[in-house]
């Protein structure tokens, strides 16, 4: 009958289907979303839904979430990829895993980079002396001991930048000062400002942080030297002080400064952490939960990805307290290494390539962990349709918001790729980035009572995921 | 028969005006705030503040506020007591206003402090490593070279500190975790913390920030020793890094920290500036705007309180390209050394003790110079009464409320509580604890809009003060 059910419902999808233009609203109310008995399978779901929100919103769970993770985040702090802290937070999570009767764990290794920073400075001479604050960026090579002294170039965009000759270029700093419109938009300046910089002929590369809103706040960030390219120095400084360089260079006034940096990079070995609630009809099958455990040196990894790592840890510790077990495995991954380049996400899709169609669907937060509107799914539209129709059921909590998005998360980003469909938890997080990468990044940021609906939201999730007759298609 | 209007209103005001319990709205609209015919006067300046706005707002003034104040600020940064640069931005701001060919100037000499920090750096030992940024506060002695290695007592407030047996706080560190209210209520842990703790036997003492929102930033500012007590090293810490040890010391956590500070505190010689635009009718008689020139020595006193001392030094220029001369004078003070004791205006206050009966009122903005509300208005409900008929005026701005204040100000309290009436300008600066005292208070914060309308409000408010028949009743 289930099977019936099933084969029905794809059936269905298959023919139902087209392309939407709707992005956001009343996502599974369009006729092309027509999913037939489907719907009416996913609507019996009400009643789990509702004792999981009671269960750990109101209920013995109240507040763990943000509990937990205050211990955590107050006992390690900064757990950058590569440091021996890290590994004790991840050995920390399994214990914690297992005192809550939880076995079923795996963990698997692989190399990731430990990039140190060292001493960071930067000093402008002219026209005045001012301490600039920085924070180097991921990756990037020391200035020589005595510091690296040259004018600053401002530029707004790589455009600008290509305008002017090589040769008033060479020998320079670049400060790329692009004003904030969205993250994916303006990171570029960060993840490639460098080589851009260094082709040319430019000694070092600042930019401007990445974020909408500053108190002095320099945010680190990954960035991509070129093994073509000379790499250089690089840096982030406050949108304070990029706005301040941009106002001397816009008078004409020389700026000069001087930048020391000094940092180590090395190989290590790290883990990531796979925890299997096992399904009871199709234990092969795997719904994915997940968050990663590194973090960037500087704050304290609380929301980026504290909150995530919490929430996709509590979804099966949610499930074995009430004694719930879907069909397919809930598989909860706690990804290493994810701020120097996703490379715990490549080294599972490596590892997993053979078994990659058993993966059902694949889940992140690495976004916030700020009130549960919904979820952005990437995959095929009948997939979002399924998606859409499971997130009518969080409606009490104001969570049932669909987001296309063609690549969502991070890591996983590195899987949907592949064509597996996933979706990132789409939360409340119009301040993320005030914090993100910056010292800001602390316990202060995350609410027990938001922690408390995204833990719910997410287990809800991805209990009905698992437990539906119907794969989500691909 | 500008004295008989004027006599007549002062016996109406006398005769008529009540306590008033309402401190916001409508105050003008109340019958004990009848005043008599110098409503009608004052409704006769209808025009001039529509010149005014229109000049600044959208005339030849647009932006200057802002522009000039960039200048300043991008040329000086932070200003503090004491140093060569508040000194050269002195001599700067009297050559700004000779170029406006206003040279009724005076600068009066008086002996400030000149606290300098030096290397600052608290290290969290137990339970594990961390370091924790601080900023000295405001005449902090030293510790001695290795700096103060010592357990952490968190407190909330003076009344838990006293419940402590003084053997268990001697030889520890107090930290003071007081949640932000308003800045009046929790600024005593900051200006009374060390001596308190110092009282106990503590041998140094922290306080959580001062403030309501932070990106890990911390908030500097004065304290008092008091000369009969040890004087102990003091600092303030974010608030996230309060948070932090506050919940570790409730698991029972022992905290220990390192703090080593370093500072050094001499005696200089700073200047009032004192500009003047002579009244026609009575130029013995002043209406004074003013703000402070001096800054922390951290940010850039953009905000604190270089929008304050900018919007008070276009009052006489804007009046003066506008050829309006007011029967008093107008006098644009630039107070000294505000931030380590109001120092600037003792020194006036004494200097000029004997022909304080001349002040007719006395204005002040440091409390930011976001969109104008208004006036916070300290003196007799008389002089309320009229202050509130000006405010009418502003309504198109949204400029009109009057807030009722015993000592609005900073500077300016000194001469308010010997009687003379003032006001601060009351602002939409919700945000301002965000960045006072902090690294983040730069030319961010401003907006050349919001310097428009206050310069413009400001303008006209001591324009119409000046000029009108009534003196403000004290």
């Amino acid at each position: 009958m289930l099977v019936l059910i099933k084969l029905c419902s794809i059936l269905i999808l298959l023919i139902g289907v087209q392309s939407n233009p709707d992005r956001r609203k009343n996502y599974s109310q369009l006729k092309s979303c027509d999913i037939g008995p489907l719907a009416e399978e996913i609507a019996s779901y009400e009643s789990v839904v509702k004792n999981i929100i009671n269960y750990v919103v109101n209920g013995p769970f109240k507040g763990k979430t943000y509990d937990e993770l205050s211990k955590f985040v107050d006992t390690f702090g900064a757990r950058p990829s590569g440091s021996q802290i890290l590994e004790d937070s991840i050995d920390y999570m399994i214990q914690l895993t297992k005192d809550e009767d939880i076995n079923d764990i795996v963990t698997e290794e692989l190399e990731v980079p430990h990039w140190m920073r060292g001493k960071e400075e930067i000093t402008m001479i002219e026209p005045r002396i001012k301490n600039i604050d920085l924070l180097g960026l991921g990756q990037s090579v020391s200035t020589p001991s005595e510091g690296i002294t040259a004018e600053v170039i401002v530029v707004n965009n790589f455009e600008e930048l290509a305008e002017i000759p090589n040769e008033v270029v060479e020998g320079k700093i670049v400060l790329y000062d692009p004003i904030f419109t969205t993250y994916r938009e303006t990171v570029v300046y960060r993840s490639q400002g460098a080589v851009r910089a260094a082709e040319k002929g430019a000694v070092a590369s600042l930019v401007r942080s990445i974020a909408p809103f500053s108190i002095n706040s320099p945010h680190t960030g990954s960035q991509n030297y070129n093994n073509n390219v000379k790499k250089i120095p690089t840096a982030a400084i406050s949108i304070e002080d990029a706005d301040l360089m941009r106002r001397l260079f816009n008078r004409g006034q020389k700026i000069i400064l001087n930048i020391t940096m000094t940092s180590t990079s090395e190989t290590k070995t790290s883990r990531n952490t796979l925890i299997d609630l096992k399904g009871t009809l199709n234990p092969e099958k795997l719904v994915i939960v997940s968050g990663h455990i590194d973090s960037w040196d500087v704050g304290q990894g609380a929301m980026d990805d504290g909150g995530g790592l919490f929430v996709s840890w509590a979804v099966p510790v949610i499930l074995k307290q009430l004694n719930m077990k879907p069909k397919r495995t809930i598989r909860s991954i706690f990804w290493t290494a994810e701020e120097l380049g996703l490379i715990g996400a490549y080294a599972y899709e490596e590892k997993h390539r053979n078994e990659s169609h058993n993966i059902n669907f694949i889940m992140e937060s690495d976004e916030g962990t700020f009130a549960p509107r919904g979820l952005a799914v990437g995959g095929s539209q009948k997939a979002r349709c399924i998606i859409a129709e499971i997130l009518k059921l969080f409606e009490s909590i104001n969570a049932s918001t669909l987001v296309e998005e063609d690549s969502p998360g991070s890591d996983i980003s590195v899987l949907i790729k592949t064509g597996i469909p996933g979706a990132s938890l789409h939360n409340a997080n119009e301040k993320y980035f005030w914090f993100h990468h910056t010292e800001g990044d602390t316990m202060n940021v995350e609410s027990p009572e938001e922690l408390d609906l995204c833990a719910a939201f997410w287990t809800a999730v991805a209990y009905i995921i698992a437990d539906i007759s119907a794969d989500i298609p691909r």
